[in-house]
């Protein structure tokens, strides 16, 4: 058994910011997949032994459980000393913007998806409001990444990683990515990166999950 | 001038989380109203100057400008002792509760209750949208509060005072708070804290925005 394993699975852009980090780090670690698609995160069973909150990714690892992707970046930040923070003022600045991609972008961006993608609802008025709302999320994603080469600056860290959790999944997204140059520029960056793959390379989907 | 500011507005649960851990902490601080409901933190001015994600809470202390929520309660916990952690494992338990309150219960409480009481769209596809998902989020929390005093067990700490950013607003939030009694009762319990204050008492509010 590899030492880190993780339940996950390849339509999930909030496992892949935790398994993009795993396998960029050059950990052993092994997907556990998640049938996800027929509730198995909500299930009783699934919150008693893995997470109350009934949602993946969880990361085992030295028989500690670890839920949301923010605090498994941070721990494997600090067991690694990769792409964590070289000061407080740094700490800070990576927890602001794994917040603001929890609370503003991947809120709408992924649910968003999952509505159209999964759930098939077509276009709904439900859509139009959170597609309007990634990317309001967006744009201030491309202002920032204006002259900057990463979300701290000129080194990659967890921040980026986490905010790009969805951003690999292109048309799926139904939101107008072109629009978004300085965006597309450090994905680009990120995706030469020697290791990255994309989440479904990375992790096993569901058959007629897509 | 008092050593903390904070852009801030009553209407703004997530303002509230840093204003009300302030009080509770005794620290001598002011609130700096923003014209929120005329678009002022959405101004290139707001956000060139103290926010580029165009939110409050922004926290000034010391020179810095702090933003987001969890990083500004981090951040006084750190300088005060209070309310934070005490080991590793209360750290990440923390901050797994701050990120599933700013990526579930944050994101479509808060939504939902603007829409109704500030947007005044009325019931909508949308807010039934957003009733469901909060719905959800309480549900977890309801659970998770059976048989605790607080979210991390005995103790009051800033994952407490982030979750309840916007609970005390009650029928604002158009949802069946009556529903989730273990809930109810950790409300309760922090509103009994020495310091404690109402949303509305503590930042000032917009002279129509209610």
């Amino acid at each position: 058994m590899a030492d880190y394993r993780l339940w996950c699975m390849g339509e999930s852009g909030n496992a892949y910011k935790a398994a993009l980090m795993l396998e960029l780090c050059g950990l052993p670690w092994e997907p556990v997949w998640v049938d996800f698609f027929h509730g198995e995160t909500r299930t009783t069973d699934f919150r008693a032994k893995l997470n109350e909150m009934g949602e993946v990714p969880v990361l085992e690892h030295d028989g500690k459980h670890l839920t949301q992707s923010g605090v498994i970046l941070d721990y494997l930040a600090t067991l690694t000393g990769r792409f964590g923070a070289h000061d407080e003022d740094e700490r800070r600045e990576i927890w602001r913007w794994i917040l603001f991609d929890n609370h503003k972008l991947t809120a709408s961006l992924a649910t968003l998806r999952y509505l159209i993608q999964f759930a098939k609802t077509g276009e709904t008025p439900v859509t139009e409001f959170l597609r309007a709302r990634a990317v309001n999320a967006l744009k201030i994603v491309d202002h920032h990444m204006e002259g900057r080469s990463f979300v701290l600056g000129e080194r990659c860290t967890i921040a980026d990683l986490s905010m790009v959790g969805y951003l690999y999944y292109g048309d799926e997204l139904t939101v107008p990515l072109a629009d978004f140059p300085h965006m597309a520029a450090w994905l680009q960056r990120i995706k030469a990166m020697p290791g990255w793959k994309h989440p479904y390379e990375l992790m096993p989907s569901a058959p007629k999950g897509r």
